[in-house]
């Protein structure tokens, strides 16, 4: 299996089904695609014809999309673990995982991924996005009771992640179950390993919306 | 099992899940919301914890968002058959309704679904624009050998099932594989049934982004 990627301190679609593979051990290859490089098209037109990464390369299947990928990772390869086994319980961390693949565009805009970062502002007084901060936090905060969003981590975990590595690099305020869950995920190897690769990238993306 | 939507003339996530229910026709009841109105904040409080549509009431069960609601409805009550059987297949089916509920921010935007509409204009010299269509043109364009995208019916098509209303109003010229495709969803009688409740709607929203 191949896994074709973005810059990693960048790339936060890239990160969600690279977290999912790396935090069950799965045996796969990453290829990474350093954004906006002049190799890009090249790589681009060998690898993901949807132009766009992340993209799944499993013998001959090509899936693209962070969350189509998920799913089928799951099926495939983690006896459908990357979701709650309860019904309704999968069908609320679904609804999360969507929540965050289609929305939350002021956090994407305004804050985008940027791991290498440190102490950046943002504007605290625009109210579209301190909405979708609280929203954030109000979801993350569900996760008191057990370590993560939906009991074990979980794909609905994996579609938050980059927003763990955003509030850490633009110092955003939580609340305390908030802040534990952010932690959390923060403190999981796959995520500090990620880290620890985006923090030895050299290449510099400026006003970029990934 | 209660699917609260918004008005059938403009709200285009709620088509979603509405269709894959009346198309397998399922037991339930539809609670339409009129967007912007002046009940609306009474009926959200009502009904939608997380304040938007569709959202789905099944017993004590509520969950929010038009993908999630498609994937519980085809485990609950369909044997998994909002996808296709076949798990590559289903990863296909899975990428492209993904790629349609994070995408096509051009079309959304520029082309608002309003089904009572006919010939309305658009700007064919908008190159991101231009470059959405050809993309939906490329995707509706694989239905070809299969009257659907991925075989019979499924939650993918769902997902591109308010394009086709959308390029029914601004006249969009497809090639001749799309062209069937649009007008093989347009013929279902649950699309049938749902531009008809549609066009019997009174209330106008201006500037709509939904």
């Amino acid at each position: 299996m191949k896994l074709i990627i973005g810059n990693k301190n960048y790339s936060s679609w890239s990160l969600r089904p690279w977290l999912l593979m790396a935090y069950h051990g799965l045996d796969f290859e990453t290829v990474l695609i350093p954004l906006y490089s002049a190799e890009m098209p090249a790589l681009m037109a060998k690898y993901c014809p949807s132009k766009k990464v992340p993209t799944l390369h499993d013998g001959a299947l090509i899936v693209s999309d962070s969350l189509a990928i998920c799913e089928y990772i799951s099926e495939k390869y983690l006896s459908n673990n990357g979701w709650p086994s309860d019904i309704e319980t999968r069908a609320k961390a679904r609804a999360l995982a969507a929540e965050m693949h289609s929305g939350f565009f002021q956090i994407r805009t305004q804050m985008p991924m940027d791991i290498r970062e440190k102490h950046k502002t943002y504007d605290a007084s625009d109210n579209a996005l301190f909405a979708e901060i609280a929203r954030i936090d109000a979801i993350w905060s569900q996760a008191v009771d057990d370590e993560f969003l939906c009991g074990s981590f979980g794909i609905a975990d994996c579609m938050f992640a980059p927003v763990a590595f955003r509030f850490q690099t633009y110092d955003v305020a939580l609340s305390a179950p908030a802040k534990r869950y952010q932690k959390a995920l923060l403190a999981l190897p796959a995520m500090q390993a990620w880290q620890d690769a985006a923090l030895l990238e050299t290449m510099i993306i400026k006003n970029l919306n990934i």
